[in-house]
């Protein structure tokens, strides 16, 4: 029963929750998204936490969740960017293999910092798996066109609409969903582990989407909250999470949230020269930067 | 008033240097260069130097201007590819706050190694920048058209003054800036501060335009100074500054200019693709192999 | 006569064998291969070894062969992708030099994660190499056209032709080389170090191979060995070399072998985007991330 316990949780530490409610709550998210991203979702997740056990990491990281989340979504995004079929099915649980190993390498290196890996392991795995899938006819014939929300509708005029579904879809699309009430099914996930975590995830979008509309991004894109969810990620982990909670802390949680939104632009326009996705890499990369910067600056601390 | 000096060291350790009489006369070369250098460099120095004070840096690393030197260049870089309006006024701020706060991740890292951030910290702002603006129609509608010199006027055949320009047009170029008389100024700056410094920017300047000469490069970007500024750099860095003087590191300093103007064509073409500018990215990257590798060489040692 | 033999033992490393014996029939199989291949092999082994050796780098490292393999790497693919002429000459010396020094900056990090430096140093200054040749008239004017052997042929039906010939050019590629005798050759040099290096290599190649099959990469590919190459030198890394053998350990090697293969096509699309080449880049990131992560893996023990 216990052992059944950590799947929950494994999805719940996306967001770094280690609640198995939040994650009983995030698999239904899922699967009110769509039932691949349910099925596909917890495949990569059980998939991972079980490479883990098997290579014999230790029992307290497997039992917390830290093995699975980046197999959840390892699962979840490749169902969406190759479709749902048994070579997804083989490919899902190598590639959560694959991200096991990696999440165990990145510790080696990362640890002497103090930082954790985040959802490095997924953005890579990913990233590799969608660059090298049109090579394999069989890989590759299933999978559908994804454009962006903009390339139907351009413009940069927000509406309201835009706005208010823009904010619930930031913290769905931590998880690649676009549909405003999953992203708030999502928020209650997290609102039963923390209100402080509900609120820091919620504000972060919002800041994320005024960021982008103050510098002239798409509309569309921010309506499905394109802009929105790596802030989600950078907020959570900078209020709080892995830096002591301060005014000044905060300030600090702010300054990175808008700086994951500014980043976004930056790494979808150099993906769509190269033909991947932006994923997590913009909280991955801010989350790195802001975290492995406090030990120098003397107004802040890390969280213990 | 020694606050204020903080400032034009900021600017002078661009070069490696922390007079601030060398600071004053980058400064003068700047607003030579054109006001908008001079306004957007030193709005850039000072948000980076405040946003480290602020966040409680070592004072000794504020005041010698060790925390400046990366946000004078993302103001003036920013500048140069997005034009001077309100926006990027409020862009360099908010690059240079970010600056800094990578400036303290990196040295986290770097440290262990014994080696500097260097530009870095502005290599990679400005990159991820100058990729995500195009997404954002605010701030991308003033950015000017910026072809390589050789595009309006190609061909191999390098001519005198082609050479004698670029020999100073590398000195400058290190701050975007590319009339001789510029450079000079630069140069006369160097001065100020150590002979031997000016002495190695300007051979280094010299040796990076005849390797891309001798390869075969266009002669419009060697007039232009593109194969130079990064050799100079490379050179300063390497003689005397961080690694002992002697004559086998003046050998290894000439190897590393030589690589510098090699990498610099290598990094050109990359993000021509990606639509990125080569920066000081050579220069980073060539000197943290040679000083991470001189430990191990027992005919040379680190400066102290 | 002892200083002689840090040659072949230089080439021999490329495949982690410290025999001299080995190293000759490598160097046997670059000269059936095409004379060009033998003789830019040695240069780049001589130049590189050379460099170490007046930096100062320890004797027992030159000795061993271990400052020698970039180099042989560095010369026979700077030959093949831009000709056999006099700049290439002046080229392959420069470029093994940087190689040295980069293969000591790389050993100052990654020695203290107990990873040495694979084939890196070669991967990066390659791969910077071919990206900035074509800026430069006089590097890129003998630069043969290398369209992959799939465009002439286009089909994923493989034949049994394609199967045998890529598993022997599986182990032959990792010299750039596409013939199967000259594959053989290669496979009896590693059998004369050892019985298990050589069938590790083999079955790698084979694993490679039916990955590759069996997500539908180009039948012609497989055929010329693309997919096995850095398959071969992952199985050997793993498999006892770096590992401790045992069954898990095994298990471990199949796993990374095959990530390998996947891997590939990811990099293969990237660098066709970017214009540079696949090299053995996938065998070097697998091999670091399946190193870094034993030390966490009670169940798996690194060799000594």
């Amino acid at each position: 029963m216990d052992a059944a316990l950590t799947i929950p949780r494994g999805v719940a530490q996306v967001d770094f929750q280690s609640s198995y409610w939040t994650g009983l709550l995030f698999i239904i998210a899922l699967f009110v998204g769509g039932w691949q991203f349910g099925v596909f979702g917890l495949l990569g997740t059980v998939t991972a936490t079980l490479t883990a056990y098997l290579l014999g990491i230790t029992k307290d990281r497997v039992s917390m969740g830290l093995e699975g989340f980046n197999g959840t979504l390892i699962g979840v995004g490749l169902v969406l960017y190759l479709g749902a079929d048994w070579m997804t099915v083989a490919l899902v649980i190598g590639a959560a293999v694959a991200g096991s190993v990696l999440t165990s390498a990145m510790n080696t290196v990362l640890t002497p910092y103090n930082l954790p890996t985040f959802t490095a392991p997924f953005c890579v795995v990913t990233t590799v798996v969608v660059l090298g899938a049109p090579s394999f006819e069989r890989l590759w014939s299933g999978a559908p066109d994804l454009p962006p929300p903009s390339a139907a509708d351009p413009g940069t005029a927000m509406s309201w609409s835009d706005f208010w579904r823009g904010s619930f879809n930031g913290v769905g699309q931590v998880f690649f969903q676009d549909k405003w009430y999953v992203g708030l099914i999502f928020l209650a996930g997290l609102a039963v582990a923390s209100r402080l975590v509900a609120a820091a995830a919620f504000v972060s979008s919002v800041i994320g989407l005024l960021v982008g509309w103050w510098f002239g991004a798409q509309a569309a894109d921010l309506g499905a909250g394109l802009y929105g969810y790596n802030p989600v990620l950078t907020g959570i982990a900078l209020t709080g999470t892995f830096v002591l909670l301060s005014r000044a802390g905060v300030v600090y949680a702010v300054i990175g949230a808008a700086t994951a939104a500014g980043l976004t632009a930056g790494l979808t326009d150099l993906f769509d020269v190269l033909g991947g996705h932006t994923l997590t890499w913009p909280f991955v990369l801010v989350s790195w930067v802001f975290l492995a910067a406090v030990p120098l600056f003397s107004n802040l601390r890390r969280a213990p």
